[in-house]
């Protein structure tokens, strides 16, 4: 029987059936900076370090002590699944004519463990492996693009090491290319007990501020810092009264009464900046809740101020949004009973005129 | 003081973190199915459960708790920042102008534990939601099909409800037109404890054997069945010797006497099938240890035996590799001795030709 256990980034993070699998083992077989973290819970069994280039070696050592009758726990930090062992042990075990029962138990993966640190960044994601030991970089690269343009937020794996830079350099020309120099990413570096974070702009990362122990979170097009955490909006309805001015501004919108582009005529034009389009002049959206595009709580007032967010005032959203408006709303009331149509069409809208470069 | 926790999918996969979070604190809040799941926990406690649908309530109603003083717990299942309550707690704790500590606990989140019980399938991966209650369809299908493209394996959460089928539908054709119909898919199905596992090929995947407590993981272009396990080779060097026929071979090939394409001459002509390419007579990956490509162990005799992979003698294949082997290869001994070099210049090959096409 050979159990493979992932025992997370520290003990906190150790789930209780790894806890019960090693203590129920005869033999533990790891790399010794992992065994290092269970040591006071092994200590009468056998125990096997090896260097961190033998995972073949591990898992064929697994695979002999638990022929032998022994049940041996293969340890891997986070989850054995996930840049672990598990692939290689499957990989080696079809070499044996007899059966070998394998258990895998999973565990908070280093981008789990990241993401907590940092805030709330997933939403949709994808977790690249910098290591090109055996993977071209060319694939590394063409992963990489594809997930940030289908503006996946990404986790990154061994990013870096001492002898291995080149694919770091291409991962932060990727970022650059793809997501510009104000792209959110996140650092975590697990050299420290706890783990330290970071939160950088792409044009700032540099080599020295990352290492092998680090995983790397990079933001999508909505991903913003608060209060020192990185956060993606998921995006929640927020139920609220229609503004008497709004009302008045969407019955005029119903009737055909609100013109196209700027209007100059306004007392107040321009509330935001010259040449803004004001065919929604109070926001459809109202409340939205999401600081991606420059709105915030009055905090202690249950008021969302959205004076700094002018995304909706651009030509391109309001020519993106105009029409769809019109065929949601049949009445001013649509503005609270289609809510969540309303928040899809401005998430597709933001995802398409792309609020960073606002 | 709240604490955002994953419980994980069963007790097993809770972390020794969560545990201690739930005991030390005075009120838990979470939905229904969660609080029910850690009831034996929270005898002594308050306990609020809410709705699927609560998520915004239950929010709030954590974070006036915590204002009063009280140690809050808001249970997820599997990971909080993975699709859980993280995000939006953080999007609504920003209302507020008192300082609320808040400590999101990780877990081992749905795909984990799905990769854990299907075998081993994660190499580099997304995680992508079909949740379209928020997010546009035309968002989720950009995703879907940039992910599938890059040769990411694709893990899928939400997958289906009794209302919401659409987007099951367009993930289905997108793993349809990329991967095409014999791509593999591992569902697993957690409305039974532990859960059940199924592997299937994209063809066969029809709306009956999923439902919303479903995780689906889609292969990428490598993954293969082994022993009813779903598999990602990660690749790794096998040291061994090289075959005397071998030696001889590229003894040949180094001196220019190998010609291209097929060797009508030989005696064995066509060992494989009419029309293959001869040129690298033996493998220059041998053994690869890759089921990937038909290849596979002889159980028990520690060979390697290709007799079924045959994509080396492919006139695309060989066409990709010539140049570069000829490059890498100085000497027959570069066999053992670039043998990383050799197997990422497989993989590039691999990946470029597609062997599920084969």
């Amino acid at each position: 029987m050979i159990n493979v256990i992932g025992i997370g980034q520290n003990r906190e993070n150790m789930t209780l059936g790894a806890l019960k699998a090693i203590e129920e083992s005869d033999v533990i077989i790891g790399y010794k900076k992992y065994i290092n973290q269970i040591e006071d819970l092994i200590s009468d069994k056998e125990i096997v370090k090896k260097g961190m280039g033998d995972e073949i070696a591990r898992a064929e050592f697994a695979i002999q002590k638990s022929l032998e009758g022994q049940t041996v726990s293969l340890i891997s930090s986070g989850d054995p699944g996930v840049f672990g062992m598990a692939n290689v042990l499957y990989q080696i075990v079809s070499k044996y004519d007899d059966d070998v029962e394998i258990k895998v138990y999973p565990g908070v993966s280093a981008l789990n463990y990241a993401s907590a640190k940092l805030g709330a960044p997933l939403h949709d994601f994808a977790a690249i492996s910098l290591s090109n030991i055996l993977t071209p970089l060319s694939e590394i690269e063409k992963k990489l693009r594809l997930a940030l343009e289908a503006n996946l937020i990404v986790a990154i794996y061994n990013p870096i090491s001492k002898t291995r830079k080149e694919p770091f350099r291409l991962f932060k020309q990727c970022v650059l290319d793809i997501k510009g120099e104000d792209a959110l990413i996140g650092i975590v570096d697990s050299t420290y007990e706890p783990a330290k974070e970071t939160i950088v702009k792409a044009k700032d990362l540099t080599e020295d501020i990352v290492n092998m122990s680090c995983t790397l979170i990079v933001g999508n097009d909505l991903t913003y810092v608060q209060d020192d955490k990185l956060i993606t909006p998921r995006g929640y309805v927020i139920r609220s009264k229609i503004h008497p001015l709004s009302q008045n501004h969407y019955e005029k919108f119903l009737n055909g009464e609100v013109a196209h582009g700027p209007n100059r005529e306004c007392d107040f034009y321009p509330c935001h900046y010259e040449g803004q389009y004001c065919d929604f002049c109070y926001c459809p959206f109202y409340p939205c809740g999401d600081s991606a595009t420059g709105g915030e709580w009055i905090k202690g007032k249950n008021v969302w101020n959205c004076k700094d967010c002018t995304w909706l005032h651009d030509k391109d959203s309001v020519e993106y949004l105009r029409e769809p408006i019109e065929n949601i709303l049949e009445d001013v009331e649509d503005l609270k009973t289609k809510k969540k149509t309303l928040l899809k069409l401005r998430k597709a809208c933001l995802l398409k005129t792309n609020p960073n470069n606002l």
